[in-house]
Formats: structure tokens, sequence, C-alpha cells
């Protein structure tokens, strides 16, 4: 009857519970493996300002086992690189990462390749080779194991080289269980919906039969990167309170609030310190926990603190999404919004929504849906996602399409908090001001779309009506010359150009 | 450019990702919250066997912020209760938790109530209560608060009562930012179907309003409790044999698998070892990565294992099933059904399912779903889980049911390892095992439910019948005495019954 108690590692805990982290079975894992490591590449080329160049290989490595296949996993790009003694680490340790800044990121959670990595020992016992280089005279290469119950990295050998070709990047090659014939295409699709989404990069990809994949970069122009933010009012908690405190060097109030939150200045705070009834000269340090519970619970209710700007946001932005869809998807016609920065409990966040018809986009019988989210495209469990609810939701005929039609919609959230449902980045919540934006956004661009429909079965009309005036003009006009007597016919070209004319400026 | 890391305590993770554990919105939130506790209160008493007595409360206590309300969480049971020296730690340090055995329990991931505590903390910095005694000659009431940057319990206050009613129980109790209106109908609805799993519980709830919801048991008898397994070979990788390896004191293979692995003799083992070419009194203390790999990969290879045994598992069983149905769902019929056990991964599972028609069951236009796994109700994420996407799958029509009709689906997974795809536990992957037995088992109860309708169909025609003849038989008898110039009308109660008894024989 006597419980036993213990503690549990991070990396103890996510050994247990991968499913949560998307290696819920080979065929998912390998997925998730590439996706968690292109995410880390493309971060980190972003992080430089360089378009990245990503290479991604797959190689079937081992025997079989209940038909399950052993792969070779290598990644390489040419990002910032990291730190030689951060890599253990970076690549070794559950929940450790670059530092958590309040900034737009793909990686949320300082878990996906470490995870990747993990998964890769627990199925094949093999350790991990990390190469990286910030660019400087040298190389560093680690081999790696995870101690999972302690979450530390072991480092089996550590190898400095020269770098004569100054190179700057990050390669990651490790051995995992997999099943890519299942998780093709998923793979597939989602380097195809990367390359959309990120049309500066160029991403290579071979895979275990051979065959390449090659999505090559449509522009060298890149979104301006996302900055660094302070915590806006409205979004802050206790906890973060007592952090800032601590760590502030500010001895008043009203240098307090400047300094250390989003869009607040002198005049706003000397009025929501009036508001909160607190005194401003106060010093933050000496405020007592209900004073902290005070101020933390006016700062959610005072009403006039600015909305947060999206400056610390990076959308792709309207031109490049084009760019990226055209490339990729190659429909007749496409049209793209981007929302108005807003904000869901002190997050900022914006929406980009486009949609694209006809050309290459198959007809499904139903609407294409891309989802994306920090520009990472997301495959899995749409139907609980909160763009297919809106989709699902607007009334299509209004905009005079149907889903028999061939159709993509294509949805960007990007904030500084996406508000995911699981660690494996699947799907997004409910928040009813997302969900506005989105419905608003899908609404702008159905309604280009419906004006571009009209317009083209205008034309189609207009083009009918013009063959047969281009038919039955000359005869008559023959006929009415022969009726007439006379010998030549009029000049009809002009009278036909008159009736084009008409039909090009509707 | 510099980047700079940091390590993230698992305290830091959960609080910067609450989403992911459930704690979305203050409605969610305060859902999640009374889950959590309530779970713990369920698996602690029924750890000794007593039927659960539960009394959760919770009151209005402060001032709103933007709509938000204050409330104080009240949880109390009669379960094991917790050794004083561990209280600390199970709620104020995240990722501890009862040693982590292969069993079915409600709580997976040693985080439900430190969450929870965590939650209340950062909306409103008050620390928590907690009083519970193993039944000894004392009480322990601890005050404690959690350091979310190094996750550990800071202990504010620690009483010691003495213990004269000889009490055992634990009762935590802590304020939280919440929702109560927005989430009244799915905490009601979870503790309606937490009645329906735990028929041998009292479960009382008093809510901010001063209502009091009573579940009242309606019997004492308890399933039998789960026992403790050994890993299935099937089930093994390579970080697990590992541990085993580290703590075990065989000094052959032989004993080596015996002892630890589930349903393995050792005339199996001999067999196994065969099959992976290794050799029988080889140390297992001794065996290299390679031969480890390799072990474990043979482990899943060799066709001989004996499937696992269900001994380790406590599903609800038939009978209590249906009281916890009739009691809380009041059908007019219930068909139960509990399927053989069965394993994905090397994990063993059982799924129960039932069906329930009419009686208080409302007509939705849709059958009502109640998915429950190991005795946990799932309320979120329906059409995403495997049950929904089972029941959408089947052709009614050959059960002559319909969507409309008042019907209800119960399905319960009970496993030492549920699938859950999220921290949240709102639903279940679609596991291809899984999923076939979910099938076979609705399509018994549904069989039972068809037969059922069938059967009443007739019982009515019969009846119509039956009016029919006892209508007009006696007027036909009147007419032929008269006919015949007879007085006395003959016996026509015979001919009726033996019309009658026909109907009952079907």
């Amino acid at each position: 009857m006597a419980q036993t108690f213990e503690e549990i590692s991070p990396a103890d805990f996510f050994y247990r519970n991968r499913d949560i982290a998307g290696f819920t079975n080979p065929a998912r894992a390998i997925f998730t493996a590439i996706r968690e490591l292109v995410e880390n590449s493309l971060d980190a080329a972003e992080q430089v300002r360089i378009p990245p160049d990503i290479y991604v290989r797959l190689i079937l490595e081992g025997e079989t086992s209940r038909g399950n296949e052993v792969y070779r996993l290598r990644v390489e790009d040419n990002g910032s690189g990291i730190p030689s003694r951060y890599i253990p680490s970076a690549f070794g340790q559950v929940l450790f990462g670059s530092k958590y800044k309040l900034k737009q990121t793909r990686g949320t959670f300082g878990l996906g390749g470490t995870m990747a990595i993990l998964y890769g020992q627990i199925t094949t016992h093999k350790p991990a080779k990390v190469i990286s280089s910030t660019g400087g005279s040298k190389i560093f290469k680690y081999t790696l194991m995870i101690d999972i119950q302690r979450n530390r990295p072991i480092i089996l050998e550590r190898k400095i080289l020269l770098n004569r070709e100054g190179w700057r990047g990050t390669i990651v090659e490790f051995s995992l269980e997999g099943d890519y014939m299942r998780a093709m295409p998923k793979i597939l699709e989602y380097f195809k919906q990367t390359a959309v989404m990120n049309p500066y990069a160029n991403i290579t990809f071979v895979d275990p039969r051979g065959r390449l994949y090659m999505f090559r970069r449509a522009t060298t122009e890149m979104p301006p990167p996302p900055k660094e933010t302070k915590p806006h009012p409205y979004g802050v908690d206790v906890e973060l309170l007592q952090r800032i405190i601590y760590m502030t060097d500010c001895n008043n109030m009203i240098d307090f609030l400047r300094k250390h939150f989003h869009r607040v200045g002198e005049n706003i705070a000397r009025k929501f310190l009036k508001f909160a009834e607190m005194d401003e000269g106060k010093n933050p340090k000496e405020l007592s926990h209900e004073e902290i519970v005070h101020l933390a619970r006016a700062m959610k209710k005072f009403p006039d603190f600015l909305p947060p700007d999206a400056s610390c946001l990076s959308p792709l932005g309207k031109e490049l999404l084009k760019t990226g869809i055209l490339k990729e998807l190659k429909p007749e016609f496409v049209a793209v919004c981007q929302r108005k920065p807003s904000t869901y409990a002190g997050h900022p966040f914006i929406v980009e929504v486009a949609i694209a018809y006809g050309g290459e986009i198959p007809r499904k019988g139903d609407f294409i849906l891309y989802r994306f989210a920090n520009r990472i495209p997301l495959l899995y469990d749409e139907a609980s996602d909160v763009s297919f609810k809106v989709i699902q939701s607007i009334n299509w005929r209004r905009y005079g399409v149907s889903p028999d039609m061939p159709i993509a919609i294509l949805v960007h959230i990007c904030s500084t908090k996406v508000p995911y449902k699981t660690v494996g980045k699947e799907f997004i919540a409910d928040r009813p001001e997302v969900k506005r934006e989105i419905l608003n956004g899908i609404r702008e661009v159905a309604r280009q779309l419906q004006r571009f429909l009209s317009r083209r079965a205008y034309v189609e009309r207009q083009k009918k009506r013009l063959n047969i005036f281009a038919k039955y003009l000359p005869k008559i006009a023959e006929f009415s010359t022969k009726l007439a007597g006379k010998e030549k016919p009029p000049d009809i070209k002009k009278l036909l150009r008159s009736v084009e004319r008409f039909g090009e400026e509707i």
C-alpha cells in the first residue's frame, strides 16, 4: 500500500509521452524529426539575414524490424551556427534553447531538435553528430547522446577543425526508426508548403530512393526580421511582474513602467498609476505581494494602454506571399490580403490570407486549405483548426463559389505567441480575436475572387458575342451591298472594333 | 546578433505553454483544475480500496477584472493521503508524482494537481493549502507556493494537528481566476459522466451560487484494482532495456528475461535467445551498446512471445457500467459489451462499449457520444477522437438505426498507456488496433439494439393485432351464436390467449 514518489526529468517526461511532441508512430516520427530540424535551420538562417540554403538527406540505413526501417537523417544549413559551448545542451538537453525572448520564432518550445535526437536514440541507440561553426576560425564536431534520466548531454567525442573556407552553419546527423513510405506524402507536402511560405529559401531533399526534390528560391528578398519586444501590460501576470521586479534597476514606478512594458510612456504611466491608486515614487522592489497582485489586476483593467504594435512580428507580406503561391501552386488567379495587426490576451498577431484559383490547383470536391503559423505549415488535425471552422461557417454561394471548384485557401497567422493546442504544433485554438481576423481576411480575398470570376464570365460572354458579330457582320455587309447594288462592301472593321472596345471597358 | 541560451525548468515550460496542459482561458482553466483534482482524489481512494467520497466546493471570492472572477476551489477526499514529506513536492513541483509504475491510472503525467495550483498562483498569487493524513496520529497542514523558475515548492507554513478521529484523506484549497458561468455546462457534464463511470463514488459539488449537486453511489462494489505489471517485450525500447540492466541483479540472460519481462518464462526465454542468437549464460551487465540494440530489435521481431494479459487493467465491467448508465442517463434500453484484451505496441488495453436508447436520453439529431479513458470522461475535441471517426464510418441503416433517434454511445478504453494526443487529455490517437476494437464493440451493442428495436416493433404490431382480435372476436362470436340459433356464445378467451401466447413466443 506504500506510495513512493519521484521526480521526473523533462527528458524522461517526453520520453514517456512522446505522442505529445508528435512522435506517435514511425511514420509520424520521421515527419516530425525532419520538420523540427528544418525549422531550426530556417530560423538560424533568418537570424543572420541570409536566404536559407537547406539540404536534407534521408538514407535507408538498416535492417527492418516489424516493417520499420532505420534511417539516417542529415540536415545542413547556412544559418547562424551555434557557439561551441552551447552545442551539447542545445541538442542533448530537453527544455534548453536560445534564450526566451518575446518575438516571433518558429520553434516555440525549446524541444524540437532535442526531441528528434532523443527519439533517434530511443529507437536506434546510436549517437548523434552535430557540426557547427559561427563563421570563426574553427568548426566544432560533437558526437552526443542524451542521459534521459538526468536530462543531460553525454559528449562521446569532440573535434575541432580549421574553418579554412569561412563556413557558417550547422549540420545535424543521426539515425532513427521510421516508415518513410507511409510518411512520404506528408513530407513532400511539408516541403512544398514550406517553399510557398519561404520563397527566398533553397530547399533540397534527397529521399531514401535517391530521388532529388529541389525547391529553388524565386527571390532573395526576405521579409523584415521580427524584433524583440517588451511585454504588453494586458498580457502580464503576477509571475512575470515578479520576475521583472527582481531584475529591474528602476527605483520608481514611472521609470519601471516606461522601461519594461510595451508602448507605455511617461504620460500613460502616470495616468495608469492614478487609475491603480499607486504612488509614482514607490520603489518597485518594495512592493508587497498584495501590491504586486493589485498591480497585475489593474494592468488588465486599465482601458487606456495603447494596442501592441506589430513591429515585433514578421509577416511574409503580400508580395512574397504571392511569389510563393505562384511559384509552387501555379494558379490562374491569386488574391492575397494582410490584415491589420490585432491582439489576443496582450499578444500581437497578424493574419495573412490568400485564395488561389484554377491553373494547377486540383479539384478535390472541397476547398484545399493550407495552414501556416509563423511560416510553419500545419499538416495534421485540420478539422480541429480554427481556420477550418471559419471556412465551414462561410456562406460561399454569396461569393459565387462552390467547393467543387479548383480553389485553395491559405491562412497564415504570425504572433509572438501562437495559440497552439499541442506541442506537436498541429492546430490553432479558437481564440475569438484570431477567428474574427481569419474570417474577415477570407471574406476580403473571396470578394476579389468573386470579382475575378464574374469578370471572367463577362469576358467569356463578350467573346461569344464578338464571335457572333465577327461571323455574321461580313455576311450582312455583303448582302446589304448586293441589295443596294453597290460593288464595295462598307468597312466593318471599325464597327467590330467599337463592339470590342465596349467589352474591354467593363 | 549574439545568441544566448538558457535552461528552462519544467514549471517554467508549462507556465509559458499552459494551453498545452488545458489552461487555455479562464473558463477552460477552472474546468481543468476541478478535473485534475477530482481525478487525483478518485485515484487516491481507489488505491486504498475505499468507495470514494469526494467533496468539491467553488466559492466566488474576489473582485472581477475584465469579466473574470476569482474563485476559491476546495477538493476533499477520503483517499490514501500523502506522506508528510512528499506533500510539498507533490503539489509544488511540476513533474513530481507517485512513482511511475506500469499500471492503469487516471493521472498519466505527474502534472495535473501541480499545474492547477501553478495556474492559481499565476492568476491570483495566493498560496495553496494542502491538508493530508495517511490515517496515522497526525494531520499535516501546509501552506505552499511554487518557485516557478527553479521548479521547487516554497513552504510558507507547516502545521501538525492531532488526528483524533483517525481521518484519512487529502484536502486541497487554493484560489484561481476563472469564468464559472461559461465553464458551468462542461463542469456539470464532467461530474455527471464521472458518476456514470464511477457508480461506486459519492460526489458532491457546491457551486458558486450555492447550488448543491449530489451524485450518490448506486453500489459500494468496486472493480478489481489494476495490478502493476512488467513491461512486455514488444513494448521495450533501448532506453528501457538499459534502465532495467542498470538495476537488475540477475547475472544471466535467462533469469534476466524471466524476472523483468511480462509473460516470459524459462521456455520462451530459451527460445527467444536462440532466435536472437544470444548466449544464455551472458551477464546482462556485460552487454555492449550494440548487443543491447540487437536485443531490443530481436524482442520486437520474435513472434512467439505471449500476448500481454490484462490483469494489470481495471475495466469497469459490464454490470457496473450498466449500473452507472441506468443511474445517470436513465435510458429505456441499454446494451453493454466488454471486448477481449488486446494490445498496441506492447501495451495491453480493453475497450468497453455501451449503447443506450430512449428514456431520458434526448434526441439531438445526432448520436450522443460519451468518451472515457481509464474512467476519465473526455469532453473536448470530440471530432478528433478515434471513437467519433469510428461512429462516422458505420453504416447505421444496417442496424435499423438513424441519428435522429434518442441514442447515446459510450466508449471506454482502459490501458496502461492511453494513447492521448495532448497533455490536456482531450482525445485519443488513431491506433489501428484500438480503432478495430472500438468498431467491433460498437457493432456488437448496435446488433443488440437492433434486436431490441425490431422486437419492440414486433410487439407493437402484435399488440395492435391483438387489439383487433379482442375488439372483433366477441362480435363475431355473438353473430355466429345468433346465426346458429344458440343461446350461449362460445368461450373466446381461450382463442385470444392462444394468439397472445404466439406473440410472446417470438
